[in-house]
């Protein structure tokens, strides 16, 4: 099975959410108040809009990064990459959750942080499980230290969406900085394929395999 | 008629409806109580995203897996398509009825899930129709024995979903379970083309003919 | 410019207004009476979705069964196919329009069913003006007598049209009949590029360019 | 990196922005006055849908122009193309922002038509973004008259859009009307790679390389 229909159905659900999400964008309109203060108020919606945009553009960089170097997909790896879009596609919740309940303080903003934080985990825990199980079956060919700084990185986002979900308990804002940090971090990083070693490889194996 | 674009339009309406799934997800906001006591209170709706975006999930997969063996596509499979598509679209709004209603109990409940179940009938079937007339004119090359093993596979998935029916009306909690162990038996169970002989045949066929 | 990305836009623009017909399936929830009658009373938005999903359904066939001929798309068809979508976008919306208040005749389900089928006839129209520009311009190899058979077909589905927009004044459910039946005209009518002869040429056309 | 992924995801966003535009058309249904007195009184709504779907049919039509001729995506690239998307999934909400505070008048209408120009601003200058590092990293094989009328309608489009924001303080339905000319003048003004010497370069360049 090749990896174009998977990437296709990915893709669908990447640019669906993405776009769902500025649904949580609308104010209530006329008769709730000026729309100044209503904007002004309407700050969290904003600023968790830009996070999860981010953070699923950042999903979307890698998932298209590691699936073209793959020459073949497995039912395996099909059902994992189905984990992976059930947190991606429960994103536009979060946000909408956290945008409603960040600006009022008190347990139910750091519930709704953590519940946020909490998608963003699974969703980063599943990326890594695809990438895991793409190792291990050998489909994905990378050097080895490609494979390492990889793991470094994806244990890095791991362990910071998890203290994330802590932190909610403390100050929901200071949690939604934490993801908005991981997402800048991640923007910066370099994916594994950028390794030159592992580029050479996976490129000279696309150019025989992938492309006719 | 290349079997390219109905693939891309089915994985478009599969993407929008899986992630339509969510928007169900939202509590009622600030104002409703505590949002532990309304994310509690609110099992039903992730019950049910849970059992449909599986469902949608394997019935993509099922379709990734059946198509493409195709050579061709002519209109009367164009239209089956669609039948099975008009189907897919409505899980969504039987998603939400059946969460709107399943911890009310009663005859209110008993029909939200009799509708969710029948939705997936009509799913399921549809998708045997799209499968029959695919053996029927020969566009599916497929092993004998793969034909029979999916044929009792389609088989047990209509039975399951016509009993869950039934079941709606004695308890809509049992029938949603239904449902998910339906799920959980497709995950578990090869997909036809996985047939050995099958899949010689097919990747012969496309290495020939799809592949330039 | 070739057509790939055409086609891909256009099917995403056609699987999300497809989808999200289903939104408007929603019934009002608990509290607005038994779900029983909730459901028999929302018989127009089932009537209307069914009527709507159809006809998109084969405009989309239409689509795939005239792009497919095509060598080279120029900006004109472009923006012409914008128009197209632009009806196609606004069905959902027209959609709803009609099944909120079709059961409540009077001049209110009149002037529903009217914009409901002006949205029709509009799609209708922009797909004719791209059928022509794109036999004017010689972009689509086609044979005389399926040009011929074409310019029937779409005539008699503008007229129908038309009409219904005539017809929505004196009965809004005989207006959303006349649609249901131009849609089952259309499934049950052969598109043009089935035309033996144009078969052959655009085959062999597309053997030589299209595929490598 | 090869850019078809990044055109499928990115028509993937623009199909859903595009037709996500048609849920604000809704009217508020039966009991809120005649629907004729509705549909005429929600003009707003339809003129903001028209402006904003051909401004994105148009960008999305130069996104093609512009991305058909690149040879290869890199990562800086992916990260632009996010920001502009961006702005483009952020449409929705302006349109319909501006749609419900334009025939209220005052200081809320300015408000909602600058926030809507604000965004076709971003949306402007990130594409000029995309552009100018394709420039720069000569990705984009384009001859140089081609790049300096380019500029000079990226200019004029950003002024405009510009020069809207502040008439929006003075009259919003101007400020709706300028960027209808902007779209106006962007459907009859050509695109870049129309350019006689940059189209054969970057044919040949395409036939050698992207084509198999």
């Amino acid at each position: 099975m090749d990896s174009g229909r998977l990437e296709a159905f990915s893709d669908g659900v990447f640019a669906v959410a993405i776009t769902l999400l500025a649904l949580n964008l609308a104010v209530a309109g006329p008769g709730h108040g000026p729309l100044a203060r209503q904007l002004v108020s309407h700050w969290p919606s904003f600023a968790a809009y830009f996070v999860s945009f981010l953070t699923i553009g950042i999903i979307w960089v890698n998932h298209h990064t590691l699936f073209k170097n793959f020459s073949e997909i497995d039912r395996t790896l099909l059902f994992l990459n189905l984990l992976l879009l059930f947190f991606v596609v429960a994103i536009p919740f979060a946000t909408a959750t956290i945008a409603a309940y960040l600006s009022r303080g008190g347990a139910d903003a750091s519930l709704a942080a953590a519940v946020f934080q909490a998608v963003f985990e699974g969703m980063s825990l599943s990326f890594g499980l695809v990438f895991w199980w793409s190792i291990r079956r050998e489909h994905l060919k990378i050097a080895p230290a490609g494979t390492r700084s990889a793991i470094i990185r994806f244990g890095a986002g791991n362990v910071a969406y998890a203290a994330a979900i802590g932190i909610a308990f403390l100050s929901a804002p200071a949690s939604l900085l934490v993801s908005a940090l991981v997402a800048g971090y991640y923007v910066i990083e370099q994916t594994p394929s950028r390794d030159p070693g592992a580029m050479t490889t996976s490129d000279r194996n696309e150019d025989s395999s992938a492309r006719p």
